[in-house]
């Protein structure tokens, strides 16, 4: 399989984002993995050579002249400028020379390139990104959590199967339990938007639907698949970063501040909270599959560093060797009649 | 001052809101607090009893026959349950015997109550929950969180200076820094909702509104206000909660299963961690206020035990001592024109 990565997207490209494509390069050798890293063609072999020789590894360069800003509005810079490198690498999946692409880049930009490029499933009108959130006893995955808001109740019914479908394939969650993200347990309790999912939720054939949960519901882990609208889970999902952060730093002040014996003891302790961070870390995840195009799209944190992209390409192997789309498409026509409301 | 607590409601009411509320007497006895226990006379003067002699102190006990249940509906059990503890102390505030009313009981059935027995201020239409939440510099308020959805922006703009006062006055910040909880902070993000708020919230001159504010800030602390529809910040809060307790179970876990060394240092960290556990704990905070009714009303979380109810108590008699009614009275007549939009 080959992966095309928009090699000019993210804080740390292209350094961070070649680093992390060779080390992948390297792990999944044996198993035939591709990497073509797409941009600035100068930029990325300065990059590629400064890191020993590489020529033996499965890596190509493609070039592309172009970049898409963080700041330019996604849209109208996926259209106009068609040489930008998340746009040439999502065309070479389109043109079926690759099978997923991975970008680090402007999210917005990533979506618009992803739609432009590769069109949406049949019977998905709005493609969501599913980020995988750890928990006390493994991962749960939220969508949408940014690719879209102001969503229909059709649009969470979309969300629900096509999560489903990420956790069984890709997270080995058989059955995976699926939730709608609301301020109460009861079916009566929420905004309009919910109130008027549940009931067509509930009617999924291909969806193990549990009703409603809270918020906490998500680090407990006691469930799956987290279904809500673009904007309210890109607000969970900062905010339980900015907080997963701030508490492991809290721990570690107070063991610091906690006097001789204890600072002494804090360097036996230290190595398990390093431990519990690399848990916590999403970059660990690798990315978040763009959910109901037609072809894998993997993005990922802007921060990402070789590290995230590395898993960011694990992710894009799993996705792309377990077919997801295929089984998107599939289920999508099978609940076909729920989806038109 | 005089403090109406509901003691019938909440996970361990009567008897933990009764030890709480003793606590509290002794604490601010030579301040002149005089707390008056809401509920069933024969069960709230046994758990008084059950701690000794409590005659001295400034606690009456008021008789009320009825309790609201967490599973009725908030509204016609308010209205047909006269005689319900929630429904008795918020009709003391409402005579002019007592300030201020606390309740751990239903939030719905507390909100319905303060509604129904205060009335609105003049120039609000929704009342707002507005939950302090620690974060690593101090504390961060988030209206609303919980009282009202599918709001209109002028609800959020009302919110905004009603969750000024409070940051100001009794939570102590100068000029406290508002922020409109979104997906990015360009002032084109975000939903339908929030874009038509914030041209109005910029209008305001008794706010200091600082823009958009994304997830990671509230825990960074890098914003004192944070306003939101009650579905995200109901979702937000909960969410919190959750993730502090799993990463703080997370952390003893891993110092515990990191070998002998570790173990016998984790015997000297462990005091830090508990301290840590307090400054995460909501309970600390004891309650958020409900702002925007005639009246103080203090809602406390279902699982509260003595040491919230305590510290609800020292809420209810900031908010009190700092008028914070009176104030909301008259920023909102000062900006009157912007919230009739």
């Amino acid at each position: 399989m080959k992966v095309a990565i928009d090699t000019m997207g993210g804080d740390y490209a292209p350094g961070e984002i070649v680093l992390g494509a060779l080390q992948a390069a390297k792990e999944y050798e044996a198993e035939g993995m591709e990497i073509v890293l797409v941009g600035d063609q100068a930029q990325i072999t300065q990059a590629l050579d400064s890191h020993g020789n590489w020529k033996d590894l499965n890596i190509t360069v493609h070039h592309a002249g172009e970049i898409i800003d963080m700041h330019e509005s996604p849209g109208s810079a996926v259209r106009k400028k068609k040489d930008a490198s998340v746009v040439v690498a999502t065309a070479l999946v389109k043109q079926g020379i690759c099978d997923v692409v991975i970008s680090a880049g402007s999210t917005g930009a990533a979506v618009a390139a992803a739609l432009f490029g590769l069109g949406r499933i049949n019977g998905i009108e709005r493609p969501a990104i599913a980020t995988p959130m750890p928990n006390l006893t493994g991962t749960t995955v939220l969508l949408d959590s940014g690719a879209n808001i102001d969503s229909k109740p059709k649009h969470l019914v979309q969300n629900a199967i096509m999560g489903s479908i990420y956790a069984e394939y890709v997270l080995n969650i058989p059955k995976p339990r699926v939730g709608l993200l609301n301020i109460g347990e009861e079916e009566s309790k929420g905004n309009e938007q919910v109130l008027s999912t549940y009931p067509l939720l509930q009617q999924l054939n291909t969806v193990n639907f549990i009703g409603n949960v809270e918020g906490r519901d998500i680090p407990k882990g006691t469930v799956d698949v987290v279904v809500c609208d673009g904007f309210v889970g890109n607000i969970v999902l900062k905010f339980g970063e900015g907080l997963a952060s701030a508490i492991l730093q809290l721990v570690k002040d107070a063991i610091k501040s906690s006097g001789f014996w204890a600072k002494m003891a804090s360097m036996l302790v230290l190595p398990a909270l390093r431990g519990l961070k690399k848990k916590l870390d999403y970059a660990e995840y690798g990315g978040a599959p763009l959910l109901g195009v037609n072809g894998g799209f993997i993005i990922c944190h802007g921060s990402s560093r070789a590290i995230a992209i590395k898993n960011a390409i694990r992710v894009a192997k799993e996705f792309t060797e377990q077919d997801v789309v295929a089984h998107i498409r599939e289920n999508i026509a099978k609940e076909g009649v729920v989806t038109n409301e």
